[in-house]
């Protein structure tokens, strides 16, 4: 349970990192209220300054006694440091909400995206987990849908951008296209095969079935947030040569007759939500223009030709932002509003 | 009716784009019977001069009387080309495989996939249909599947490589790749929104009901293929940043339970196709291996979780050679095999 205060205490673990300098901005940009901020990082980065609030603030080293007075922790350094440090955050007193995949599926702690199960947060036993970047942004998108006309089965079909795979993923995207444009041939370290002019199935390891990790992901945490174990979910996850956003082509089996009008509508009305849908001007939602944006761009609305409950839609959302840093820090936020 | 003859006279019309380029490399890899060659192109083409078989051959101005003496003649410069002088072709004794959209869906004219549809060429009237690009890919890899357990409904994302929509847009992507790279602001000119690091959904025009005319080839085509006017499919058309190649996340829904194991067998034994599906080492169908190769890549051969008779592929093939060149010579091929 969260205090009362006027301000918070806040740490971030990993602040560092793609995610954590996101959430730094949107601390500031967002006017959180903030007491102390405590930026917590691995050894190697503790020469870095970070400039929060116009001011210079050291990088502390990660301890195990870290957590102290803290009243939220926001967690993204993977999934080795969720699992150490998580629990201490706890002990400590501070409510966490992780961006790794660890605890996500755990039964007692609430995975929340905020447009979609606030009121899944009143559980919370101080940890909070924040869903994997490519079911968020689905989830925004057609929750809305959901609510006037109930979804039975998911397709889904992505794009996903470089940086989801870190810094050097991104980094060795913009190497490979220099060797490429030179006319040497690219060499692939940090992925397995060469991702730029080139498309392949999603990076994570595969299972069995043959379904990725990534794939597995936005099946269980989508039932999840969705507080439907039966919600039939079936997804291909693929990656492609951007530097920033994902893409989403998405088929919703709904329960009625889809009507395109309403949906545009209530998707147009909804938070956290831009409709893109221009067919005059094939302008529809792009990841160029979902970077750096908090809103999900939904478009291309529109019913599959040979059955009325079935529904097209492309998405677009910025991964690092909606997909992760934005949806961690409005958990804060709901945190702050509810006290839960 | 094609004579019986050893060897056959051969016009190429758009000799110089793109794909009258592998056309005329296809003729000489696979020892087509040629008497002569007739390369016509348009006036600004005149100049160039074009090696086949080791001899420079000049390229001819395409004039209504060019296709006196000619046998087969096959089209690859446009819908306007091919509405004024394939009709001239035909009248001058030519059979004509044409590889505009222009003639695809007159009930008169077959639109044909060797390895799908060949029977339908008996039924040709001087004048052959080439199918569209995405249409072909997904028909290659899809009907041996279809023969053992038929398909009900087809649903597909495509990943589609910026040189199906030719030689300048494929240039635009490159120079906008280096200003990109040089942290300059590219510009669109060819299509109407930046490729460079984006992705946007297919340039061809909207219908009124949202569908592009890309799409609305891959219903109305693949329905003819297939012979089967109920056939089911909900199509979405993406460009992505790549050169060459199109990839297809593709959903299908059988009438049986679908048994990977026997499509994984049907298919690597199919022609036309190759397999590229292994779990462990996370090896699937990539442009950068489908580019510059006649076969059909498919793999992520995998049942939907939640519904046993709907079955998941990725495929890739390369939009010049099969989705082109390569179909059209293979129905030149066929022609003279049956003499159809």
């Amino acid at each position: 349970m969260l205090q009362k205060k006027s301000k918070y205490n806040l740490a971030i673990v990993g602040a560092t990192g793609a995610v954590g300098t996101e959430m730094i901005r949107l601390v500031e940009e967002r006017n959180f209220p903030v007491e102390k901020i405590k930026i917590l990082a691995s050894k190697k980065s503790l020469d870095k300054k970070l400039t929060i609030s116009g001011h210079e603030t050291l990088v502390e080293e990660l301890r195990e006694n870290s957590f102290s007075g803290i009243d939220i922790a926001l967690f993204s350094a993977g999934s080795t440091i969720s699992q150490k440090f998580a629990p201490l955050a706890v002990k400590a007193g501070a409510i966490v909400i992780d961006n790794s995949s660890t605890f996500r599926m755990d039964p007692k702690v609430p995975l929340i995206v905020p447009e979609v199960n606030p009121h899944d947060l009143k559980n919370h036993k101080g940890l909070i987990a924040n869903p994997n970047c490519t079911t968020i942004i689905m989830a925004v998108a057609i929750f809305p849908i959901h609510k006037i006309n109930p979804i039975k089965k998911i397709t889904v079909a992505s794009y996903q951008a470089v940086s989801g795979a870190g810094a050097r993923a991104l980094q060795e995207l913009r190497e490979q296209q220099t060797q490429i444009l030179k006319g040497q041939t690219p060499d692939a370290k940090v992925f397995r095969y060469v991702i730029a002019n080139n498309i392949f199935s999603h990076d994570s390891e595969v299972a069995q079935n043959g379904y990725n990790k990534e794939e597995i992901k936005m099946i269980e945490e989508t039932k999840k947030i969705f507080g439907n174990p039966n919600l039939a979910i079936n997804p291909t996850c693929i990656r492609v040569p951007i530097e920033r956003a994902h893409s989403e082509a998405i088929i919703l089996e709904l329960t009625n007759p889809a009507d395109e009008d309403l949906i545009r509508h209530t998707l147009a009305k909804s938070p956290g939500i831009k409709v893109v849908d221009d067919r005059e001007k094939n302008y529809f939602p792009m990841p160029c223009e979902a970077s750096h944006q908090n809103d999900v761009l939904v478009g291309r609305i529109r019913k599959d030709l040979t059955d009325e409950r079935h529904l097209n839609l492309f998405v677009c959302g910025d991964q690092l932002l909606k997909g992760a840093a934005l949806n961690a820090l409005q958990i804060a936020e709901l945190l702050i509003s509810s006290r839960g």
